[in-house]
């Protein structure tokens, strides 16, 4: 069939610009699980490409400003570890290492003659999800409908990237559709997870979590519309940030069901360090995106808010910790991941308090329902052009037959049905921030809580195929609370036995309950995520930092 | 016919709770036209009534925070013009004078007590349009099937106000679905204009213009979706405020076409001075509306917006005019209001240049395909349990035939046919930012634009039922620019003489053309729009003052 060699071919074109000695000869064999220290062993670093890759964001902006590293050095360092990462978890999508390097090249240039960096962000190569348009480039985004589809020119984002002195350097894998927690299609095939490749990398941003765990890239740039920042961030055990609806331009960018406009998508950074994240978020936002992107939110970068103007300075906070949403309780390592947090922050003096979960079965229908509303007649459309017919399974037999991922309607919806889900949205989001505000008779701040600790997912990666729930990030999707996820542990065959359970919540419980075994999941990252309210960007970061710290300070005297 | 009934007894019982002495004995003949100066010779209001409701709302704060005047006299006076008001133009819905006087006592009483005032809005009485919900009160929003619907709480705004010190004091008349440039409904009736009663007073907002022109309230909240709040202030001649999207709390309001999310309808101000409307938005953002209603933006008041820090900190600025949109061309008090304007402008020092209109039947066909994907389900639905008919015309006779306004469609449009205008409107809205950064090449500020001058509608306002048109305003709503109305002028015979035309760019534009006689326009308002961009709420206010200030100053000087 033509859709077949249109992809094979295209795939085949894929390492045709990457120099051969990019390539590791000595490739560990499939039945090699965890490859996260493998790029030291590949023989294609050397001792400064390995110092480099491994450097915070701080580190390396540092080291380029002060031109102790030029930016072809960095760019070239990145470029030859985000290759071996390639080969070892198939991550990528669109390689362009000379004209990157050509970038990298002119930053250098500009520093010699004018003695001053472009912009915050000098040097810096950053990988861009499939769906962030580079001008001259394609976005397939796993579809083969659109092989050959070149951008006209670069996304908003990627034009204030430049701008500031960034280097996009590589585009990461995606899942046909974007609507699933894990990452396959038909062009460029399944990112697995670098801890343990016979576990998903997570989705829809899984080329981003796989690459940036193997420090491929400093920094990547994901989406997130149900968890797909925060799930690859969370599996493969690198931090991750869903800033809240249109802080970050997104503009030019092309996506699943666009003029979905109920719930929306939003870019965000991955990175191993949290200095990354917020580096990313400040430098982003002090370009003004909204003079380039109407759809943008016209704020500054609040020091303030940053400063925890609204949290009491940041002098004694109240977390509240979300141990289990009522519809499928949290894997033994969740759970330790979840305590490990609580310890920590009760350590470095923070309240911590549970946090009691609120109508989530009605919000979680309420983003399927808006979703399904024409999701199916969006997939449909986009296919027609090739052929090449709609995935509904992860499974690595690819077998048909499991529902799509939130493609859950036959039929689409009325615009007045539309309307109507609107109202309920509305209304649910009314109902959690007072749930929220009400939250003050229970703290000893005099405030609400001032962020939630919440799991990513109710498991770890799951082997290939199995993941299929995103009720743990979905319900701060529809109330648009920004979410930073932090990597706490992994898993521990010691320490995470299975707990026997007799009761369940539904089916779906039992049967995610029936997946955990401990020699499964070795060494699959536990994460948790740091959740704020609308547009609490700032103070999110703030906060992320201080759990972020307490974790390091408690885990290193834990282990004295 | 139950639903007759049923609105006649409502309306009989409109004035149950008014002083008898409040209401005037010697109100003109409805061959009265022009009767905005009536409250003064109506015998209900003292010399101190009148010193008070002609004061300015800076005015009003000051001397109530004094203790000057006292709360109660405050809300005493202008409850007794808002009667006349009533009386003279039919412009309130519910009026619970009782209530507001108590409330008015308990402000007076805690000043006396503590020595300090309950928050900026101390005693001040507030004019609030029908659908903005006060806990014990009735929102008909003019639809007989919503009688009897008496709020269970405040809608966040009230709450506020209340917080602020505020004293709501009066309800204001709509049209039937809101979805009018005029107010008529089977309730209430008609409002009709107080500067000449054979005009209408516009819509949605008509009670507001009314009233507010009368000076029969200091403040008053209005919504526009797609004019309604500058159509009545300018075609009343007072100051009206768009904000943008989501600034100032719509939670708890009720509304026409609820779940309509992709061109949203907003509250703002009208007030008879400039400094009205600004106390109120900066009054209302500095609680921090964000904390009730998950739907505000979190965005605090910038006083570096304020102070101009994206124009030049309002040196010299550069305004241009859209003289004519290409599809209407302005009636010649309009034109005169313009050039007024660019003449008072270029004497304070600033650039003016001409606006080139950008697509706009592109973006008024894509609003009314939006709206009426699902109005007239919206509409059968609401009517159905009264049986009420809708309203298809505004005319004097209530003639059906006419279309109704924004009602487009039969047929109700699928929710992936919605998705495709939100994807029309994204693209318009992005080149439309850029067709603005594209007038840097025209200014001498080094800057884009810093403001576009349009009028408010081809026209002033129009004999009843003949206003149908939205076009100058509409388009604002879908880009989400930020809009001040400023009252410049009042028809003149002398000046405002009728032009011949030979071309019409389309059979509405001849109609149009054909409605005007300076006669029958005798006395109507010319106002202005001071248009910015997206989110720019302090800056427009801002440089809305520079041009209010222009103008009195140029008015002043061409008057002697």
């Amino acid at each position: 069939m033509a859709w077949k060699q249109l992809a094979a071919e295209k795939k085949s074109h894929q390492l045709d610009g990457v120099p051969k000695e990019w390539l590791p000869s000595n490739l560990p064999s499939s039945e090699t699980l965890n490859v996260i220290d493998f790029p030291q062993q590949s023989g294609v670093l050397s001792a400064l490409d390995l110092e480099i890759t491994e450097s915070s964001v701080a580190t390396l902006l540092s080291n380029l400003a002060s031109s102790k590293w030029s930016a072809v050095q960095v760019t070239t360092s990145f470029y030859k570890r985000a290759i071996v990462a390639q080969q070892l978890t198939n991550c990528l999508t669109e390689i362009f290492v000379d004209r990157a390097l050509a970038r990298a090249k002119e930053l250098d240039e500009h520093l010699a003659k004018t003695g001053k960096v472009v912009g915050a962000l000098h040097g810096l190569p950053i990988s861009l999800k499939d769906q962030i348009s580079i001008k001259g480039i394609e976005s397939t985004m796993g579809y083969i409908s659109w092989i050959g589809q070149v951008a006209e020119k670069n996304s908003v984002l990627v034009d204030i990237l430049e701008s500031l002195g960034a280097v996009p350097f590589v585009k990461t894998n995606v899942p046909q559709t974007l609507m699933w927690p894990e990452t396959f299609n038909r062009i460029f095939g399944r990112t697995t997870n670098p801890n343990n490749r016979s576990l998903s990398s997570g989705g829809s941003s899984g080329g981003e979590g796989a690459l940036v765990a193997l420090k491929g890239s400093p920094l990547g740039v994901g989406s997130d519309i149900g968890g797909s920042i925060r799930i690859p961030a969370g599996l493969c055990g690198v931090y991750g940030f869903r800033p809240s609806y249109n802080r970050i331009p997104y503009g030019g960018c092309v996506n699943s069901m666009e003029g979905q406009d109920s719930i929306l998508s939003v870019l965000g950074p991955l990175s191993s360090t949290l200095d990354g994240i917020q580096t990313f978020f400040k430098a982003v936002i002090s370009k003004e995106p909204w003079q380039m992107d109407p759809m943008t939110i016209r704020k500054r970068w609040s020091d303030e808010e940053y400063n925890l103007i609204d949290h009491g300075n940041g002098k004694r906070l109240c977390f509240a910790i979300l141990w289990d949403n009522g519809l499928v309780e949290p894997h033994p390592p969740i759970r330790r991941g979840l305590e490990m947090t609580r310890d920590a922050l009760v350590a470095a003096g923070h309240q911590v308090i549970d946090w009691k979960p609120y109508k989530q079965k009605e919000i979680l229908g309420t983003i399927e329902a808006i979703w399904g509303s024409a999701s199916t007649e969006d997939f449909r459309t986009v296919l027609a052009s090739s052929g090449e017919p709609l995935i509904t399974s992860m499974k690595l037999a690819h077998e048909e037959g499991d529902t799509p991922f939130l493609v859950t309607s036959d039929t689409t919806l009325s615009a007045f049905a539309l309307w109507q889900l609107h109202k309920k949205k509305r209304d649910l989001r009314e109902e959690h921030l007072k749930h929220w505000t009400d939250t003050i008779s229970q703290t000893a701040t005099g405030r609400p809580v001032d962020a939630i600790i919440s799991p990513v997912a109710p498991h770890t990666a799951l082997q290939h195929g199995w993941h299929k729930n995103g009720n743990y990030t979905m319900p701060w999707n529809l109330l648009d609370y920004p979410s930073v996820v932090i990597p706490v542990s992994k898993v521990d065959q010691a320490l995470d036995v299975k707990q026997p359970r007799d009761k369940f919540y539904t089916a779906e419980d039992r049967k995610i309950h029936e997946l955990y075994d401990p020699a499964t999941y070795e060494n699959a990252p536990i994460s948790i995520q740091v959740v704020g309210r609308t547009m609490e960007e700032e103070a999110i970061l703030a906060m992320s930092a201080i759990v972020d710290e307490a974790l390091k300070l408690h885990g290193t005297k834990s282990k004295l």
